[in-house]
């Protein structure tokens, strides 16, 4: 038998060689896997070592106990470390410090983030007094030392942060009693009473010494990097974010360089390109004699980058090489930390960059340009819902700068809906609704939503809350309305009774009636109007005009999209009712409609009137003289959009909502309908009564209007022929689809499918022409996906209807839902709104069973979806997946599910074992 | 190669030994299978032959043309006729006469249904009038043929009932003629000459000879018969009762006796049991010298066979013996048709015996005591819905026979919705409405009902409709909701302007507000009150006492209930909220309690008050106390039920219906509540707008409630546990099942039982004494179907709610679906209203889904299904097959479900072949 081979614990890092590389993520965390991976590729790094990720999971499973062979390798890594550096831990003369990092697979706040100096005690700090030279330093080192690991590792650092720190506390009376301001007019004796005083309030607090063995010191830091894996902050965000309990985190052990050695030294921290824009410049900021806090902090203001060229050209010119052999490497855009000590440079840190929504697209275009990447790797980078930050409504930009530049910034919070709004203030729903009565933009101010707001959020042109975070109420319910939203901007102090908003660190009363501005792509919340106006991608897309700068975003999106229509297999056609929506739609790129709602054409003037009249009528005969005032109304708008869409598929839907949403609602309006109609009012109040439903949802709409009045079924039928044969004569194709809505039942579509056949026949022979058509069902009820297999024997196309699909199939109204939806997120009984992404597990299994059955008989079956899940990036996976052939959703979101599209179908390649479905094109 | 025998087309009866037999019904027809049996069998049956439903297939299928062999065998048949007949086809001194009748497999109005006297003509008239000595009965038979002929064959009967028909008219003229008011005070001469008028208007309107060659009859009859297979009415009566086109109808062809040939001929028609009560004595009606039709028509009034022993001794001992020698070949109740020719006796029909619900049970019941039949027989022979006639409400027999004595019976109709209502008469849903607010019973009389009746019908007592049949916007709906209802009853005149009806025939005239009552077990129709009164076995089974009649009635159920529990396999529990109703349901058999809805127990007093402060609250805290107050007095509620029943389970449901349906609904009520509670109104009313939803069913409510206010939870489980310990110490055994509602998700049902387990935990130790409970929950909605494999790994048991499950599953709300559903059924898109009878095909699917994902890892998962289709026999039967544990229904309807369920236990016996899924006894 073989000894089995030892689990190797702790991974060194340093001089030229590292033990991991940066495929060792799993294993290494991401920051160690990319601290080897840049001494493997000749940069830089102080060394040091990781503790791997399977320590963590051995921690957890062994009653949080370490591996035995654990503290010989660290102790052997360490050796590596203190030859590398030439310092020792522990030294009395010369001493290695450390830092210690926690490092997990994906990037996780909550965790413990960093514990700097450690190794000093009372003994080591003379040495580095004397090796420095520079007493005041090593106290600013000490006590920030001291007081970090209080904080983090010993657990002085309060729970509520609005409570006070102990140690500022300290701090704080120590500047009193030397009435200085600023911490660094702080002398070193100073700070080394201040690191007495630590101490002291660490015994006092905790009833221990503070450790002053550094390898004690080094113990309790990894063992607190380990614990705050199991933190309820770190919990929280790892469900949000679906990252499992197992992973575990690796802690970093690395020797400690100093941007603060002097005027020689500094630090700083660097995009290799805009990550705002995405533009290919070296992006970043610095500071001489300063420490990596420093330059977030902002008591110091830090230069920008491109300065450090005439500061320190030296310096520049090696990071300006790591940069490009970073970028040359990891092929992607990396956010880098770098250290100067004492004139020598030194890499801390690389990753990814996080980037905007602009930025990912830019950056992916360009490096396909750059032959960095291939077009299908630029495809993988975007998330498709990044593509709304080129197409949502944006400020004017120099309005926006405008109005940042005379101080109307207020605050941040979280982007909670993307794009722009701007309005008067409303501090309650019932304020809003009457504001927007009377015609003005509002934006609802709360301190959080609920239900009973829900008419004033959608009066509102957006929403700005206090409290809550991405799935508060507010949130959730916005993005479902497609609201501006920015939540959780806890700046904010509402006085609901004075009708006033205040900003903490602001000097300034907002009233109630007073302008705002809310930019929920960034979260950011500006005093005062901005105009909005479409993006440019969308003012291109739309004008077919365009300056430089608009024809520079215009041509990397345009590129983007060819890539993705090359790559995706799934149609994507688009819900559009009127021929001006549809021409939009195919400037975005829509190869067809998947969704022409009909009953949006019956609004509007004569229209409505002769709608009316119809569901008044008592006979057949006097329904078909007010359908027949419909009929040439409807052909017209069939025309429009058939000569629009120019050979496309257009799906046309019969009529689908109840009757009632036709009549008037109120007195007055009954008045005028039974005056214009001649009949009495209380003719029109009886029809009403009688058309009321408990549940309208469930009740006489879809097919069932068109099965107890087949006749309107005959004139939209009409309506659809007569306009497709006069289109076709002109010589532009036409395709028709017509779809039949809410059926259950084949029955159903039997006879619904036999009026469209029947009139078509006849069209054709008073017309002498012919045209291709199809009919088919939306399948948007669980019995129409259950007996998908008899459905299908009629049907030549399903449309599944996810929208209504998921209000049945979950027993869930969209409507009423608001009530205890948000609840539901946020107790994690559901990972997300079902409205938005579909429930595949629920929802998706009726696709899936509906699609196979249907395909069982009738292989051919052309299969689509259309609903608003249609343009959601999950969903779209999730329709790739299945093998439907198309998804439909709204203009704006088509290149966001041409996108989603390319990816699954790329994800698909890439895993080769998995079970594929490919859908058709058709 | 072997000659392919020819197919045989034509069966001969008569004298010793028919060609056919009873069993071989699918190709001889009922009528024919029977009268080859009767010969076979030894009884005297006038020879004659059936040709096949072969030969109506084959007609079909080949353009309406016979097979070329069928004319040899027919004359061959004949031949044999005549040799046992002694006389001949068109002879002209011994002619043979026939009779041509259709005969299904299953009997069928709407068909053509007898020619009479076939093979008369001028010449053989003569030659009957030589054989008979009586030219009056040859030319009475001899017009009777050509009248017939001429209707049936030659299509002159009018197709609308009120137009007159031809020959009618030409009696009735000849009647006036000769100053007479009967067709028997007619002589021979004057029907000679009615037989001339006939042929020359036969000629005047067809413009063909009437035919004179008996063959030519004779294929005219075979065509016509054939042809009535197809008419209108056989269609939609094969469509309503599932009969395929492909069965066809036999023709039989029979040689005539007469009944009319003197005072030794007579004729009759019997049942060999009593067909109303069940009693086994001979019963049927005889006139001599007479014709069928004559018993029939009501001419003549016929006496009552008993008489028969005393006027002809002889006849009536045979046919006492034939009656007994049938029962005994038969096992069942028959229905013969019998003629006296000349002192001789000929059998001419023999069918088993239609008969009611009553004797349907007695019969099947007496015939195990006789040792005729085994008592799984006696269970397959009762149609569940039959015991509806014993359980149903019935008027005082005595007050009923006197009210027919009194001449108030008015006339009959469809018995649509079986039970007994008396009550005022309202001819609008408005005054039924007002009346019965004003405590009335009301009957609500209508030409026809439509959805905006919904509320009056729902007001009424019961139903009375002059048009629409069994499926009728009135009968579903009645029968939805449970009302007594008369549909469809041709008599009815009714003058909605003056409020008054009439009855054709009678001479009066009914008011408005004038009571009426209305039998929807037989369809009658009484003027006047009737007191109603629970039936004999529901007397007995409440009240535990009983008189000689009823005993004998209870007992015959009894045995008959012993016997269905002994042969079912699936439990049968009750729908039950209140100790009375679980007291009841023991009486009528529940074996467990499948649905008790607690929310019933939250109105009244001081409940509706504490559950309206709790709906008000704002604060856990006042919530809390609000539901303290209720906790007394549900955990009574719960310990009266769990002591009636004994150790049975219990199923209890949590809170279900929306919270608004507990608050007011106009502003009075408003206006209370606000005072009683110490309310503001205002906080009343905006309560209530904020609770409104525009799809109650898919909204807050189920499980919904108790996920975002764990603390009603929590009081319903305290209030259960606390009962269930305390009946426990009585020492009655109990067995709690709490179930939760509408969960979609598993994590739904986690939390929920997780409170309830907890809350357990508790009780127990405070009460230090533990219980056995369940915790599982309803599946009725389609996503817990689909997902019951994650549900079924929390749930100990499932009940299906298939009436929340056919709303969602079918997107039809139930409160609304009688604006289109009735529409449905009558054009047949769906075969019956699917929340009485569940939608297998749909909503069946889910169940079976359901279940078998359930029980894939909870293997010993108990699974049933409460809600309506629970008594719903068809349903039962798809529940033992999908393999589950129970049915719960209302405690009216156990009785019919335990029948239901032996009668689909017995089905799966005999037929071993088929897949069978046997539930365990749980």
């Amino acid at each position: 038998m073989a000894t089995p081979k030892l689990p190797k614990y702790v991974y060194y890092f340093g001089g030229k060689k590292a033990e991991g590389k940066a495929d060792m993520k799993s294993l290494l965390g991401g920051k160690g896997a990319n601290l080897a991976e840049m001494v493997n590729i000749g940069l830089p790094v102080p060394a040091g070592f990781t503790i791997t990720t399977e320590v963590c999971t051995y921690y957890y499973k062994n009653g949080q106990k370490y591996p035995k062979s654990l503290e010989k390798e660290i102790k052997d890594s360490l050796k590596k470390v203190e030859t590398e550096m030439g310092a020792k831990f522990g030294d009395t003369k010369n001493p290695l410090l450390v830092s210690v990092r926690s490092g997990a697979r994906a990037s996780m706040p909550g965790m413990m983030d960093t514990i700097l100096n450690l190794g000093l005690n009372d003994v080591t700090v003379e040495a580095m007094i004397k090796k420095t030279n520079n007493p005041r330093f090593a106290y600013d080192s000490y006590r920030r030392f001291v007081q970090m690991y209080g904080d983090v590792v010993l657990g002085l650092r309060p729970m509520d942060k609005h409570a006070t720190d102990p140690f500022e506390e300290i701090i704080e009376m120590k500047k009193e009693q030397k009435k200085v301001k600023l911490d660094t007019e702080l002398t070193a004796e100073d700070l080394k009473d201040l690191v007495a005083k630590f101490k002291a309030q660490i015994k006092k607090i905790t009833g221990h010494d503070f450790p002053d063995n550094p390898m004690d010191q080094l113990w309790g830091a990894v063992g607190a990097v380990f614990s705050s894996w199991m933190n309820d902050r770190a919990k929280v965000y790892r469900k949000l974010n679906n990252i499992p309990e197992e992973w575990g985190t690796a802690v970093n052990v690395q020797s400690m360089v100093f941007g603060n050695m002097g005027e020689d030294s500094g630090t700083g921290v660097a995009f290799t390109r805009d990550a705002a824009s995405g533009e290919n410049i070296f992006y970043g900021e610095y500071l001489f004699n300063a420490q990596g806090e420093d330059v977030v902090a902002g008591v110091r203001t830090p230069h920008p980058i491109s300065e450090l060229k005439k500061d320190n050209k030296k310096i520049y010119g090696q990071l300006d090489d790591f940069r490009k052999k970073l970028e040359l490497h990891y092929k992607d855009m990396m956010d880098i930390e770098f250290t100067i000590q004492q004139g020598k440079l030194w890499m801390l840190q690389c990753r990814v960059g996080k980037r905007t929504g602009f930025a990912a697209v830019r950056i992916a275009v360009d490096m396909v340009r750059e032959k960095l990447i291939s077009k299908e790797e630029a495809l993988l980078r975007i998330e498709p819902n990044q593509l709304n930050q080129l197409l949502r409504p944006i400020f004017d930009p120099k309005e926006k700068q405008k109005a940042i530049a005379e101080g109307r910034y207020l605050t941040k919070g979280l982007n909670a809906g993307p794009g722009a709004a701007s309005g008067k203030i409303a501090f309650s729903a019932q304020d809003a609704e009457e504001m927007a009565a009377k015609g003005h933009n509002v934006i609802l101010v709360r301190n959080e939503t609920s239900p009973e707001d829900i008419k004033g959020m959608s009066a509102a042109q957006g929403i700005l809350t206090a409290k809550g975070g991405m799935t508060s109420h507010a949130a959730l319910v916005a993005r479902q309305m497609g609201k501006v939203c920015v939540a959780g901007c806890g700046a904010l102090k509402i006085d609901y009774k004075k009708g006033i908003m205040t900003v903490d660190g602001k000097d300034i009363v907002i009233k109630e009636g007073e302008n705002l501005s809310v930019d929920g792509t960034t979260g950011e919340v500006i005093y005062g109007e901005i105009k909005t106006q479409p993006s440019e991608v969308i003012k291109v897309l739309i004008t077919k005009e365009m300056d430089e700068k608009d024809s520079k975003i215009y041509k990397t999106f345009k590129d983007l999209m060819v890539w993705a229509d090359k790559a995706k297999k799934l149609g994507v056609r688009t819900n559009a009712d009127q021929p001006d929506q549809a021409s939009n739609a195919i400037a975005f790129g829509a190869e067809g409609i998947g969704l022409c709602r009909t009953e949006h054409m019956f609004f509007g003037g004569e229209r409505i009137t002769a709608v009316r009249e119809m569901i008044l009528s008592e006979t057949l005969e006097s329904r078909k003289n007010a359908l027949a005032k419909l009929l040439p109304l409807q052909r017209d708008d069939f025309a429009g959009i058939f000569k629009v869409m120019e050979g496309r598929p257009v799906t046309i839907r019969t009529l689908d909502p109840p009757l009632h949403e036709f009549l008037p609602t109120n007195e007055k309006e009954v008045a005028e309908v039974a005056k214009e109609l001649k009949v009495a009012p209380k003719k029109v109040t009886e029809k009403m009564a009688a058309l009321h439903e408990l549940n309208p949802m469930l009740g006489f709409r879809g097919c069932r209007l068109g099965i107890k009045y087949p006749e309107i079924t005959e004139m939209q039928a009409r309506a659809i022929f007569e306009a497709a044969v006069d289109v076709s004569k002109s010589g532009i194709k036409v395709k028709p689809e017509i779809m039949i809505p809410l059926v259950g039942n084949v029955n159903e579509l039997k006879m619904q499918a036999n009026i469209v056949n029947s009139v078509a026949a006849e069209v054709f022979a008073e017309k002498k022409k012919k045209v291709d058509y199809l009919v088919g069902t939306m399948i948007e009820l669980p019995r129409a996906a259950l007996t998908a297999d008899e459905i299908a024997e009629v049907a030549q196309f399903f449309s599944f209807g996810t929208n209504d699909l998921t209000q049945t199939t979950l027993g869930l109204s969209r409507d009423d839902s608001a009530s205890f939806l948000p609840a539901y997120v946020e107790k994690e009984i559901i990972p997300s709104d079902p409205f938005e992404t579909i429930d595949q597990n629920g929802v998706g299994q009726l696709v899936e069973i509906g699609t196979s059955k249907g395909r069982s008989v009738n292989p051919d079956l052309k299969v689509g979806i259309c609903g608003e899940h249609g343009g959601d990036p999950e969903s779209v996976e999730f329709c790739h997946r299945t093998g439907l052939n198309y998804v439909s959703c709204s203009p704006f979101r088509v290149p966001i599910a041409k996108l989603a599209a390319a990816r699954a179908a790329l994800k698909d390649q890439l895993k080769p074992s998995a079970k594929k479905k490919s859908p058709k094109k058709k």
